[in-house]
């Protein structure tokens, strides 16, 4: 029986992670992949981590892997542009096979990456570029859209969730946890694609393509990250019953579909709400069947490098298929909800004087807008001084709350910019 | 391209759901499929219902069925034994994929028909068989095993599910919400194969094969129901911060691999403890990436019909591959732990005569065996009248819990058999 020869480009934990996953199970992965799995090349930059590898070619140079007797290439270099989509390329026109967790990569270029895929009868997969552990790719891709999806909703960052998580357990600022955070290996150096909420959008796109059967269209998610949420903020949010999560949301409507990455109020005891510290958990509404629920790690060495090993038994055992489960000639352009005409509930804070009648004058503007409110909160007194007014919206559209918070930021008796935090229905 | 035909047997709601769903999603699923899929016949021995179906070929004898030009048979006759299992055979022999939702025949006779398959070339799936509409089967196959399963822990029968959610609800006894449950279509007229846990067995013998790479093993799966559970069982759970949920548990142990089905305390606040109504949900825990939590719907038209047109998809995509993930010669036999030896806390209930000394009877009795109690709950006075005395153990043995509950079930101020519930680790 012919060995499945495997290449790995980019040799990180991740990279780490597949080879000894690949060592440590071999006996069982070659049974349930049918044929022996075989590592034959590694390629990374860093000589030093080439030497640490076991293979037969240690390489620095993408073109040479591309050009490698291997029969699927595992590319785990990352970046949406430059050396990660060239070898991509290189290695599909070579009529190798193509396992990453590139999820940036994926989010721009899936479409063009999957036709060229296809047009070659080989496979691209990306299990671990989303919610890592969960098989959600695979899910949607393969079992769940027979029931027509409406919405698919996750908690896709651990980084952000963990943040969120012990915020509300502290008390702290967002600031303070995210240096601890730092500290212990959750948080990067340089924190904003993850807090900013551009690590979701991207698994968010990839998300939607699966669901909705169309390219992934990064462009078309609006993204709002963390670093507004105050303690304050999660403990109103307590008080209603409810509790911030920074939420990839794609859902279709019947104005087109709408993909936004943005904390919200998840409602206590639903499944997302209860999704704790650096797990992921991710919810499918589906017409027919639905809703499901997955939670699990989404990040880290097994979680990623398993999904990883995961697709390559796939692959070796013959499940090709399409790269987003229709073939990519007709994956349709992503239509945009437009954004101003979306409608929720919204819990807003306003930060303000404590004077008489600036209760009064806010509501006015609210009403102006015809925004109207379900339920309030005006905590504790301190004449002259700045306190938070918080209130619950009943549903109004998102041009509705921005115009009357624009407004209300006007006015006198208000010190800081007005928060708004959309209410997830449940 | 070729189609694949598809004949379906047995025209009951799920076999009506599919043709229906063939239908109605047709476009999108021959997208995906990659070839058109064509429901060609349909059997079963009501002539009346094989009318309702639009087919070319409508056939009252499995035989001609096995015998037709269909490539991939839909087997929903049901049963372990009988109609069921001899269609899939000469189906099989015959040439041709089978689909089916009979967990009670893949749990009895999966590993020869799995044989059978393999030895022909053809698939045999069964997502539909556990879980409904979630993808746990195909989860377990393909993704999640590269993580080293440890155990894995489901709520796999929604009647009972629901019963237990209801008597918790309402305070109303066993009796009383089977019959509600009933009326609402929820449990059979014959409920004992769902509430004696037997239904539960079936689906965890499977998960079991595939988690750990053995053959179902359905006789070393130790059975109980939930018809002792009583309201007082469920009010005390919660005092002592747990949900009483029937759980099928498999765990790979030092001494073999664990199989049990019955009531369990599940620790409040953990993802199972909130699986509520008809909904299943299962945890896999993992040695590497878990533990991973699936939740959704396990029975009904939808979620079983999509489950099975998930499976037909993925066999017309060339996704053939082992039954049960290895090949089916490779499936071990299941070495059972033995039951006495394993260990767990428990919660315990005695109804007893509210006379001096009779905790110390007890107390004394529990000693002997070496079962050390972790908390008490005795609630309200009764002299001379019977109330219930409720402990919460340390860990310790099956065994020693069942010897001491003998000796203590034969004293005089005992009036009921004692009731003991293990918990559940979290």
């Amino acid at each position: 029986m012919n060995a499945m020869k495997i290449g790995i480009a980019g040799l990180g934990t991740v990279g780490g992670g597949v080879a000894k996953g690949l060592r440590v199970h071999g006996e069982m992965l070659d049974a349930r992949a049918g044929t022996p799995l075989e590592l034959v090349a590694v390629c990374d930059r860093d000589p030093a981590k080439r030497e640490a590898f076991d293979a037969p070619a240690k390489l620095d140079d993408i073109k040479a892997l591309a050009a490698s007797k291997a029969d699927l290439i595992v590319e785990l270099i990352g970046g949406e542009n430059g050396a990660a989509p060239m070898l991509v390329e290189e290695a599909l026109k070579a009529g190798k096979h193509v396992v990453t967790a590139n999820k940036a990569m994926m989010a721009r270029h899936g479409a063009r990456l999957a036709a060229l895929a296809e047009k070659n009868g080989r496979a691209l997969k990306f299990e671990a570029a989303v919610a890592g552990g969960i098989p959600i790719v695979k899910s949607l891709r393969e079992s769940l859209i027979v029931n027509g999806i409406k919405a698919v909703r996750g908690i896709l960052n651990g980084t952000c969730n963990y943040i969120l998580t012990q915020m509300e357990a502290t008390g702290r600022s967002f600031d303070d946890v995210l240096k601890d955070a730092q500290a212990l290996g959750y948080a990067e150096a340089d924190p904003e694609l993850d807090v900013g909420g551009g690590d979701t959008a991207h698994k968010l796109a990839l998300l939607t393509a699966l669901a909705f059967g169309v390219a992934p269209d990064l462009d078309a998610v609006s993204v709002q990250g963390i670093r507004a949420i105050t303690p304050d903020d999660i403990s109103f949010a307590r008080e209603f019953g409810y509790r911030i999560k920074l939420l990839g949301i794609a859902r279709q409507t019947d104005n087109g579909i709408i993909q936004r990455v943005q904390p919200a109020m998840v409602c206590a005891g639903t499944p997302l709400a209860d999704v704790d510290g650096v797990l992921n958990g991710v919810v499918v509404n589906a017409n027919e069947a639905g809703p499901f629920f997955f939670e699990g790690r989404g990040a880290g060495e097994y979680p990623t490098a398993n999904a990883v090993i995961a697709d390559i038994v796939d692959i070796a055992r013959g499940n090709v298929g399409s790269v987003f489960g229709v073939p990519a000639a007709s994956l349709s352009a992503l239509s945009p909800a437009p954004a101003a005409g979306a409608s929720s509930a919204f819990y807003l804070r306003f930060q303000v004087l404590d004077v008489p009648g600036v209760l009064a004058e806010i509501a006015s503007h609210l009403a102006k807008w015809r925004v109207s409110i379900e339920s309030m909160i005006q905590r504790g007194r301190a004449p002259g001084e700045a306190v938070s007014i918080v209130m619950i919206t009943h549903e109004t559209t998102y041009a509705a709350v921005e115009g009357a918070l624009q407004t209300i930021a006007g006015t006198s008796n208000v010190v800081a910019p007005p928060v708004k935090i959309p209410m997830e229905a449940k």
